[in-house]
């Protein structure tokens, strides 16, 4: 058998080699191939990891081959690695395939002792710079290999800074550098029981070994359980020739993005500080200057730098974040890889790499989160808005909101629901604060982390919210939220950002979502490729002029009861509601014929010949009554009242006892749905009429129409044909009425597990499938949405016994189980079964990914995800078309 | 082709030709070849019946060979049809299949005219007979055939009656039924238009097309549709020679049963008629004599008929019932059939027949109603009582109660709760009264038939209810229940038969179930050849020996909620619940801990080593806490008294705080199941450790013990195995400490969707399933059952768009199907895992033959319901034995 090889020189190495050299090394390789101005250096592989933790050590094999490679490396600097004459120097830098923040990053200037810093001083005439990199060297060494606190060696430094009368650590004299370093051998030695390795050999092994075993350790571990990450892909290490930004005027250090991150415009955007190292930068002593200044004062610099742009966006077709350091006027790049960017950036950036001709249009649709284009269609936070930051906690739920800060649920209520604009401030929340939440524009708390409940609770009412922000500190008593600085007293105002997790202090200007041009190209882009279809969710005129300016093909699910939640018509309902007799019921409901009639053809006017899915009355009747509470209030107030009118108190007297018996134990799986068509046949038949005169109306002014109308919370077939029958006569009475013919559907939502189980027998009668995946996650799972978001889905999400709130992300296992079946013995019996989703999950990416896969023809949601549904629609379609 | 065969003479078909000859022709036939004494005849077959149906009249090929058997029963009886001298007479009776009422049935003494009836007069010397039978032929053909009603002819009688000065028709004089005859044929040809028609052969065709086309009558298509029988069988007509059994005192009519069919005695019981025709037994207008007396009076006919009795019981190997009819002397059987008999006596019978050698055990299985035993296990009225029935409704849910009549729910609950014996009697329930039925020792209801809410809720219960008893008329404003005759009010006592639906006045002694020798016996075939085990729900040790006594091979299901509602131990639960933290929790818990030992080791000494399933808590903690409004109510009290203890104050704060906190929207879906367990794991760790606790004792004391902990609501396996995990260290822990071996498993209850439709993963974790169908009903259908059953089950059941109530009969289809899913997909995962059922539907026969056929290891159901499921299970096994 061949040897193993263990590590790869970089110009062995390629991009594609991610797996063993790491990402940080197969760029490195990469742009060592592209013949950029890459320190020289090697990696050791991924496999030497795993061999590494296997035995528990480094292997004699592993060993050699790096020594070999150090060889290569001292060869090609004409330096010697432990020379006291012109030592070679390295760092040592960790890299994994994937991104992983937690592991032991980076040692630099290994190969430094007493012996050899001498030689570094006289190599490059600066004693006082070899003593500050030896100085490094013992500190980041002592804290990332041998875990010595930071504390330590900060104090020493601080010791000789007063000492010294000084301000910096660069102002540290010679020998106040000298007494530095002392000290930390001496500390050292104490922490670790062993003197500092002054073998420059003995320093590399120990660094590797260190990167190696910090691939176990706590904080990495989480990470990969929480990202899926495996355990077995261990990291690479990355060794490299030393070179230096701190060496005067013509050094100097600095990261630059190939395009704007915020906005996706193509110019170079980044910073640079001359005479410095990367920590200089993070350390924030100076304040670093734009690249572009670089233009003027190293212009051969700045045009290698530009030249190495253009051939690494060439190359890697993609925008790039890219680390260089300038030593002695020589160019050399550090690090590329692909740039984090803002949604609008991403989708601008995307956009302009198709038309500049680097990549073509699938591939400009990879390159772009569906999730994160949800964030251009939540008002945000005007860039060109001077605002203060405040604090900074979890961004747990998109979109921003300004308003005045309340610290009580009951006070964000009342003046929520006067139409103020409030922030709901709390440590945490609790199932006591929903009622503030609903009525509130935001929602800011000091606890909690991106499942605890506000976060849940915010997210699945869309609206922003911020958690765990623990800079403030929140006093309910005296009602204050105060940070080191600031103290914030009720009805102050706050602006919060639930993207970023930003809080600023006091009014800012936020921006209406809007499509940009460049934006709306895109999505035409996805449209080619998807096969799903895209409708919204859409109640009136105005949603359904919006979901077609977001790009829906139509109404997924047109809920019929808010129409009748308008004040004016509220009380008809309520008469019919109260009604004994089918007579007055009916009676009632001619009266609301008109008004749905009106609903419906300004509908079908705005769809155009579009299909609109109208769901007949889903919710229990109760629904639609005053809180029982509240009519005995008014009931007591009317009997106590002088005028009190007879004819009144009889009507309160009879809702309230209409409410009390249709009270239930459990709404969610009582009398509602279909069940009330069952049960007051007259309700659906005034919606059908109404439906069929709008459809006739709108049709003989020469508009297209189709409707298609849904029966909701069907569990068998018999429940579906008794209503269907009625519909088609109506439709039937109303054609001939009327002499129109009329397009039109009769279909069922698919949300209770036995319509899935029964849908062979459904779909004999019904036409279309929408699958209500909301209620059947409620009904799959045996759990209550109140109650569960409310008072146990956080315990299990953050005790791994979920892994996402159902509700959010569609279960592929359970519901999508039972989904499939449904689907599957629907087409059974009718193989051109139309079938879609119009529960919350159509919104979602990887939701719309697993509906995708199933075979459904269609997801509907609300029309702000309808960019992100034709977005995540592509992205399953180009995902079928991928190689394995 | 051979000419199709459309009529058969009796003596060639056979009983096992039902299908085509009908079962009145199939067992006429089979008379024939036994030799008895059957008169002759023919019967047209369910063939001709179908071709009449499709044609829409008769064929000249059906005719022709009906003409052919007639001639041939003409020369066999020595007379012609038609003739004026010795005139051949027939009746024409229907005979389907399958018994069906509501079709036309029969028409007698066919042949008759002007001339025939001088004949039939001169052979018989019997004017004033044939002058009857040519009256009664007129009134029966004109009725059934051509539709007239009824009374035009008693009216006429009527009329003659008093013209004549007598009361019975008997009595009307020769020239009074000539006056009738004339009318009777006036009213004939006013009605049809048509006079009455004089051909013999007329008749007789005109009578066999009005039986087929009577297949497709109303009635008829109803009771077919709701029984499930094919429209397409339609039915045979038998053609008969007539006897006459009412031509003087050696003759006669009767019928009888071969044994006793109240209690299965072996003994000829029955009623005889001397000088008397069928219809004169069913006018009443004399007394029937017992059977016996023949024995006396015509010795040879009383031989012969019990000769017959034992030809026809060994042949059939059943009881029998049998109609006969004795002319001058001479016996003739006219009809046999399996006869109908009373629970008792069917097991009796079954005992009896495999003693005698007639039968063999597994025949004997068969001949009993696993759904009829049920009846045996509940209290029922003593047959040797004595009781004046009052009135009958329908029975609505069996067994029998005696209790002082209140017409009010708020009534029946204030002395139910007292101890009190009450029979809520109501027009009809509503959910208003359910707190009142579950006082009640019975309920009674004037309207509704077997699907009303009263009658639902009944069952549910399993409480005695008659419903629909219209002869009482119920006035709640006086509070009195009337028949015609009796006033009833409140207090007065009544018994109510809730099996047979009849009304007793006054106390009726009852009989408490018991199981019999022979039932016994009985049952232990029954477990000869059932595949499926048997097990009881029992919570308590007298449960577990009322379980073993009825034959429960181990307890299926012990809730452990129902230790915790004992008055001095819901304290102690109550204390757990409002604990703030979970070491207050354990402090009450540890109170709680020695009675759950005591409870679970008293069960397990019962069951002596059966397995034992134990559910771990499984409702919402709510239900331990006294109702909201009684807790704010006993607050106001407190802070009213002068005495108001502030720590007591304090307690009843804290609690209604904890009530509040609880409260959920959808409780059925809400924080109950393991999801207590997951969010308080000391509660399950309690019960753990009980379990353990009590296992070790009873081992110590020799005696074997299997518990089997159930983990409740379980939707995913990460649940199960959080859950399970502590169980498994408990169970470590105990048997270390007290130094013994248990042998235990841990599994779950299958009762939501997604616990079906992920069965694969959870059985890689849990080592049992047990359906829970009472909740996967619920979630399965999204009904909820507290609603369902009081707000809309109804009105499905009565509408057809349900079969049966699905919490009573489980729905093979929707539930049924997830059951199968989540069978098979366990038992991939754990191929010897043990599943059994749980539910109500345990005990329902229909629902154990799925549960066998699905491949279920074992039913489980309550204690009276045991002796229903072991011989229901033996069905289903003999049903798969059987050839197709």
């Amino acid at each position: 058998m061949a040897e193993q090889k263990f590590v790869y020189f970089f110009d062995e190495g390629r991009a594609d080699m991610r797996e063993i050299l790491g990402g940080k090394g197969a760029n490195l390789a990469e742009m060592s191939r592209l013949n950029l101005p890459v320190p020289p250096g090697f990696t050791v592989t991924t496999d030497a990891c795993a061999e590494y933790r296997r035995a528990g050590k480094m292997s004699e094999e592993i060993l050699c081959q790096v020594k070999e490679h150090l060889r290569r490396l001292e060869r090609e600097r004409g330096m010697k690695f432990g020379s006291t004459l012109n030592p070679l120097l390295v760092s040592v830098r960790s890299g994994a395939a994937v991104s992983m923040p937690g592991m032991m990053d980076t040692v630099l200037n290994l190969g430094l002792n007493e012996d050899t810093v001498s030689g570094l001083a006289s190599a490059t005439s600066d004693e006082r710079f070899a003593l500050d990199c030896y100085r490094r060297l013992i500190q980041m060494f002592g804290n990332v290999v041998k875990k010595i606190e930071h504390d330590y060696f900060e104090d020493i430094l601080e010791d000789v800074r007063t000492e010294e009368g000084v301000r910096g650590d660069h102002e540290i004299s010679v020998n106040g550098l000298r007494a530095v370093i002392d000290r930390y051998l001496r500390v050292y030695e104490e922490e670790t029981g062993d003197p500092f390795p002054t073998d420059p050999w003995e320093q590399l092994v120990l660094t590797i070994e260190a990167v190696f075993r910090s691939w176990d350790n706590e904080r990495a571990r989480v990470y990969r359980r929480v990202h899926g990450i495996s355990d077995e892909m261990g990291t690479a290490v990355n060794v490299q020739a030393m070179v230096y930004g701190n060496r005067g005027e013509k050094c100097g250090t600095g990261v630059l993005f190939t395009r704007d991150p915020s906005d996706g415009t193509r110019r170079i955007y980044g910073e640079y500080l001359s005479n410095a190292q990367g920590e200089d930068v993070v350390a924030g002593i100076r304040t670093p200057k734009p690249v572009s200044e670089l233009k003027e004062k190293m212009p051969d610099v700045y045009r290698e730098l530009e030249e190495a742009v253009g051939k690494l966006e060439t190359h890697y077709r993609d925008m790039q974040d890219i680390e260089f350091t300038v030593e002695d006027g020589e160019l050399f790049m550090l690090q590329t890889r692909a740039g984090k960017r803002t949604a609008l950036a991403a989708v601008k950036i995307a956009h302009d790499m198709v038309h500049e001709g680097l990549i073509d249009k699938n591939e400009a649709l990879t390159k772009v989160e569906p999730k994160d284009v949800g964030v251009l269609l939540h008002r945000r936070i005007d860039p060109e808005a001077d605002a203060e930051v405040l604090a900074k906690g979890l961004g747990a739920s998109p979109g921003a909101a300004c308003g005045k800060v309340v610290f009580d649920a009951d006070e964000a209520e009342a003046r929520g629901s006067r139409g103020e604009s409030v922030i709901l401030v709390r440590p945490e929340t609790t199932p006591d604060d929903i009622h503030g939440m609903v009525e509130a524009d935001g929602v800011l708390t000091s606890r909690g982390g991106l499942t605890c409940h506000a976060a849940i609770v915010a997210r699945g009412m869309g609206k922003p919210c911020v958690v765990g922000c623990e800079e403030l500190s929140i006093d309910l008593a005296s009602g204050t939220a105060s940070t080191d600085e600031v103290h914030i007293g009720e009805g102050d105002i706050l602006t919060i950002d639930g993207a970023s997790g930003q809080v600023f202090l006091g009014e800012t200007a936020l921006i209406e979502p809007t499509v940009a041009p460049e934006f709306e190209e895109f999505l035409s882009w996805a449209d080619e490729v998807r096969r799903l279809g895209v409708r919204a969710n859409a109640d009136t005129p105005v949603d359904a002029r919006r979901s077609l300016e977001f790009g829906a093909e139509g109404i997924g699910l047109c809920r019929t009861e808010h129409m009748f939640m308008q004040r004016e018509r509220l009380k008809v309902m309520q008469d019919m509601i109260v009604s004994f007799s089918a007579e007055d019921r009916e009676r009632a409901l001619d009266r609301l014929l008109p008004m749905q009639t009106e609903d419906f053809e300004a509908i079908f006017r705005e769809m155009d010949g579009k299909p609109v899915t109208i769901r007949l009355l889903d919710p229990p009747l109760h629904e639609f009554l005053p809180d029982r509470a509240e009519i005995k209030a008014e009931i007591e107030a009317l009997r106590g009242g002088e005028s009190a009118s007879r004819v009144e108190l009889a009507e309160k007297e009879e809702m309230l006892q209409r409410a009390v018996s249709l009270e239930e134990v459990n709404p969610m799986l009582g009398q509602r749905g279909c069940r009330v068509g069952i049960l007051y046949p007259e309700i659906y038949a005034m919606q059908s009429r109404a439906i069929f005169t709008a459809a006739a109306r709108v049709l003989t002014d020469g508009i297209e129409v189709l409707p298609e109308i849904m029966v909701p919370l069907i569990s068998d077939v018999r429940e579906f044909d008794e209503i269907a029958g009625e519909i088609h006569r109506i439709a039937g009475e109303v054609q001939k009425r009327e002499a129109i013919e009329i397009t039109y559907t009769v279909g069922t939502m698919i949300e209770i597990p036995r319509a899935c189980v029964t849908a062979d027998e459904i779909a004999r009668s019904a036409e279309f499938f929408s699958f209500g995946t909301n209620d059947l996650t409620q009904t799959v799972f045996g759990f209550s949405r109140d109650d569960a978001e409310a008072k146990f889905l956080h315990v299990y999400l953050s005790r791994g016994l979920l892994e996402e709130n159902p509700f959010a992300v569609l279960d592929r296992k359970g519901v999508g189980g039972l989904m499939e079946m449904g689907l599957q013995l629907g087409r059974s019996s009718r193989s051109d079964l139309k079938v879609g989703i119009c529960g919350e999950h159509g919104g979602d990416p990887d939701s719309i990914e697993f509906c995708h896969a199933a075979g459904l023809d269609y997801v509907s949601c609300s029309p702000y995800r309808v960019p992100v549904a034709r977005l995540a629609a592509a992205h399953s379609a180009l995902q079928d078309a991928a190689p394995e």
